[in-house]
């Protein structure tokens, strides 16, 4: 029997109804003949409700407990799946992460799985099972703990089921039906994509687009497991078929560009005069990560005089946490710096597309675009599919919709 | 080092507040010198949405997939309990009850305890854990599915601990704070019990006092676990200390009479001119038990002719049931009645005391005090150490009230 895994998030499991219609997603599957392993979240909000009990009962949390509270949703709504889908006359069983078992390490909170055992669920399925229901998002450490995966985990539990199975597609339901050439809440017009390449939805994950769990992607790209983003939603067949991601020679028309991504609560930082010489990247982005910064984007501008500056991003909320490790490291006299300057007002556009690589002259025409409206570029960083620019707040919705025409992605390839 | 079991019910563990005042409970018998096994059930009402999700779901529900769900709550206030306790210093982790293992048959919904492993405690409370937060009212089944014990289970789980850990004492914490000679909210000069055999609170536990789940007591009489029963709420430490639950030994004065418990929701059946003959009863209760009523008392009336009376009680919300059980044993010819009389308006009034095996006239003062009272008798039952009476549902508190006074149950022993 060919294998099929869907995974259905947390808005798509909201309530009974929600349930009920994404059972007969799965049924429709079994129909066609496939064995189906379904994934499930934890119904919309309920995991938040946990993450909040565990903050209030203790400031200086034990993160096995805390994945132990975290993981319940998950429980929850696979034995509701179950019984939906016994409901509708399909032979259905739920499957807690102990009980497949989904093997991790023991960093708990952000666990990865090391192995997923497949004869429990192959016995089944070779005795009448049709569908495994999988509470996602759950996994059990060499201790015997529940550890949990992170946020949005559970399309990670997704795609590594599909590896371990060798299933011919993992499909992630959602409240979107796809992904889009830039965030149609932006641009109108914006266009779905039909198929898109993992490295380019890497980019588009990290840049913002909040579609699939970056590490999901990363699974899928080196097993080359087809995801299929779509939405439970939609009665509409044709938004049903949602956007493919595969690999690169899947996708026959390659466009240059495939989509515009932005990031809106982003921080520049320049640290001004710093000695330039060997080792002082190092301490700065060295106290950063220990501190648990997330830096983006890091430029270095021209030496003068034995001194330089270096620019860099973090998330806005992460600036005080940035400031305060820089003025630690300096206090310590490990730096010398004569400010630090932060603007807490840009955000991040970026254009992305796998034919970058074989196309010249997309960063001109970007830069182009932006010039033409005004828009200032604060910061530039590329990558080989790829560039990213910080603007000015204000101006990044003005920035993304003269991109998406500058690259003519309303047409289709 | 001496191991104590402490339980808390749902009340107890409401919300963050209630979590942090059981878990000071917890910490005091920890620096008394305790390893502590506390056995927590879900937060109030939890368990309730669990089962109305699952209600919502299915009609025809997969008991197995219902005890997952059902589960999760006890999951929850497991982990909670442990960070609380840990926030206070106290080396505390949560185990469920496939960690623990909790081994339990496989009758889903309503399993029974086969063993519990004790040596994954054991090594931990060895290595330095005080206490060991285990989530109640659950296992897990020879098929590595989770089970669940039945409404009121974490009592049973507690008592099971009990057992298993050899505890010194098993206290059981919810919102009452003891066993009193009657319901105070009936008899408002009713008087707290220092002690209580397990045999009398046998009888008041099935008799509507809805203080310990019977299971749990019977399996403390068997391994003579005391039991404290005691609230979490009162500051007052005379309040604290409760109720003992013990064996006859442990208690120096037998009263005759230890408390009147009452019952409200009862029905009276009788099933009118039946043929007096062997074989007959075991027709009627037969397809009774079949149907799943739950009859209580059982009374037949003289023979005439021939031809008898039989009356039994059994809860009002199971009356329909039990028409139509008797109806259809008579529609197929096995059992031939004139009529059946249906009395929904009845409730049980019951007095209690080990003391009455040897000691006459209980029978008669508590038909005189009725009497009294003009309370008219509609069925009488005993038992070793009971009397139980069916009134008129209306005088039920007159009937209580005035049997603990005839039994002068106010004043202490």
């Amino acid at each position: 029997m060919p294998c099929l895994v869907t995974k259905f998030g947390g808005t798509s499991v909201a309530d009974v109804d929600h349930i009920n219609r994404a059972a007969s997603r799965i049924k429709e599957e079994v129909e066609r003949g496939n064995d189906v392993i379904a994934i499930v979240s934890a119904m919309a909000g309920q995991t938040n409700e946990l993450v909040d009990l565990v903050t209030r009962t203790s400031q200086f949390y034990d993160a096995r407990e805390y994945d132990t509270v975290a993981s319940a949703g998950e429980v929850v709504t696979s034995g509701l799946m179950a019984l939906m889908l016994q409901g509708m006359n399909v032979p259905a069983r739920s499957w807690l992460g102990w009980q497949v078992p989904v093997r991790t390490n023991s960093a708990h909170g952000a666990a990865r799985i090391d192995a997923i055992e497949t004869r429990n669920l192959r016995d089944r399925f070779d005795t009448g099972m049709k569908v495994a229901v999988v509470a996602g998002f759950q996994g059990i450490s060499p201790e015997g703990r529940v550890t949990t995966l992170g946020r949005g985990g559970s399309d990670t539990s997704a795609v590594a089921f599909a590896v371990a199975f060798d299933a011919i597609r993992c499909d992630i339901y959602s409240d979107v039906d796809g992904i889009y050439t830039a965030d149609p809440r932006i641009v109108g017009k914006a266009r779905k994509l039909d198929r898109i390449s993992y490295e380019e939805m890497l980019e588009l994950a990290s840049l913002g687009a909040k579609v699939l769990q970056t590490r999901s992607v990363e699974l899928a790209m080196r097993y080359k497991v087809p995801i299929r983003v779509l939405s439970s939603f939609g009665e509409d067949s044709a938004a049903a078929e949602g956007t493919i991601v595969c690999d690169e020679e899947g996708i026959m028309e390659r466009n240059v560009v495939n989509g515009i991504a932005c990031s809106r609560d982003e921080a520049k930082l320049t640290i001004v005069s710093v000695a330039d010489r060997p080792g002082i990247a190092a301490i700065v982005f060295g106290s950063l990560a220990e501190a648990g910064v997330n830096v983006d984007m890091i430029v270095q501008n021209i030496s003068e005089e034995g001194r330089t500056d270096i620019t860099f991003s973090c998330p806005t909320d992460q600036v005080t946490t940035a400031e305060t490790a820089l003025s630690e490291v300096r206090d310590r006299g490990e730096l010398n710096y004569r400010a630090l300057l932060t603007d807490r007002e840009v955000a991040k556009v970026s254009v992305v597309g796998i034919g970058m690589r074989s196309y010249a002259g997309v960063a001109g025409r970007m830069f182009s675009a932006l010039a033409r409206e005004g828009v200032n570029i604060k910061v530039i960083a590329t990558s080989e599919i790829k560039i990213s620019v910080l603007v000015d707040r204000k101006y990044m919705e003005l920035a993304v919709r003269s991109l998406h025409d500058a690259f003519e992605l309303e047409a289709a390839a």
